[in-house]
């Protein structure tokens, strides 16, 4: 027997192994149930997965909504993309601007408290399957909003809807209502190299 | 002055002096170019960012390829909803199953160097403004395809093409190579607690 046909068979022992181990979890699982995501961390990913995971529902018919918490810029690919299919995704651009564009706290708190009445109408209709609030954790951070109240309702939504939040500092009290919580790092990214933010890709 | 007008003052001056440093690094930043990101870590969120840019991309009418190195179920929601648009989107799902499903060495070798002979199309072509490669990383990883060939093939894309590369355990070779590398990490994860994959979020 040569050294490819035993590591073949080594390597087939190992994946049937695996396959058992893979098939019994997935038997041991629950059924269909509405999930909260959080994706947090200082990489570079995290509005993407949620708009990514946006599209995937699209794919399996789901009702959609976006809130964006916070408006970057005047136009993204994400919302000229997704403003196409109005009877399947609702989409809000409810924030000002960064704020350090806007410098005025005030004006700040009251964007983000119309934006979490827009998210509040979605996360209280149980025709939506999907809501995505994206760069909601930086309103959380800055304290214009109520983390027990964004938590109260975000919990009180319908069973089967699936709400994913977005953004860096992700309040220690929403990760703890959350199913799954990723944390994207930055291992390198290409800005610290003086490459502006490009079209396709951060927005 | 009360105390409420004393923290919006030091938030304005705060904010007035965050907004100086950010004007000047977009000014230093250079101008358009093609990126090669690569999403990586054990967490949720890889394959959903790169589908996310990829609706980003197509925001902003760019041309774009993918190709899904690893096809994990018979259809999936990314899969439905992007083969809606065949203009714009070329879309290829290579992959023969999870490597515990095939259980086949042999098998898992000659899908990879099928896939890889699609997206090689796909990196050589001006055409073609952004090419998604879900999951490479693992045919990497397992040694389908050799990391060298690979690096090379990307770094001789053109250069206003973006490329995404997703998957577990990158290889250094590929994140030395890279622009922008993150790294999600779990945090904590739905299937932990026995919930199944749900779709919309991780299909």
């Amino acid at each position: 027997m040569n050294d490819t046909t035993e590591r073949d068979e080594r390597h087939q022992a190992r994946m049937v192994r695996k396959k058992a181990v893979m098939d019994a979890r997935i038997a041991a699982s629950a059924d269909e149930r509405g999930l909260l995501l959080v994706l947090t961390g200082n990489g570079k990913g995290k509005s993407s997965s949620g708009f990514g995971m946006l599209a995937r529902a699209l794919g399996h018919g789901m009702r959609c909504g976006v809130v964006q918490f916070i408006k970057g810029r005047n136009s993204t690919g994400e919302e000229a993309f997704f403003r196409r299919f109005p009877e399947e995704v609702s989409f809000h651009v409810m924030g000002e601007g960064f704020t350090w564009e806007t410098q005025d706290r005030q004006r700040d708190i009251a964007a983000a408290e119309s934006a979490w009445a827009v998210a509040k109408g979605l996360l209280a209709d149980p025709a939506v399957d999907f809501v995505l609030l994206d760069e909601l954790n930086i309103a959380l951070k800055h304290g214009y909003l109520d983390v027990n109240t964004v938590v109260a309702d975000l919990q009180a939504r319908p069973p089967l809807q699936h709400a994913i939040v977005t953004g860096r500092t992700a309040r220690p009290e929403l990760l703890e209502a959350a199913d799954t919580v990723s944390e994207i790092g930055v291992v390198k990214h290409a800005f610290q190299a003086g490459i502006k933010a490009q079209k396709g890709i951060e927005w």
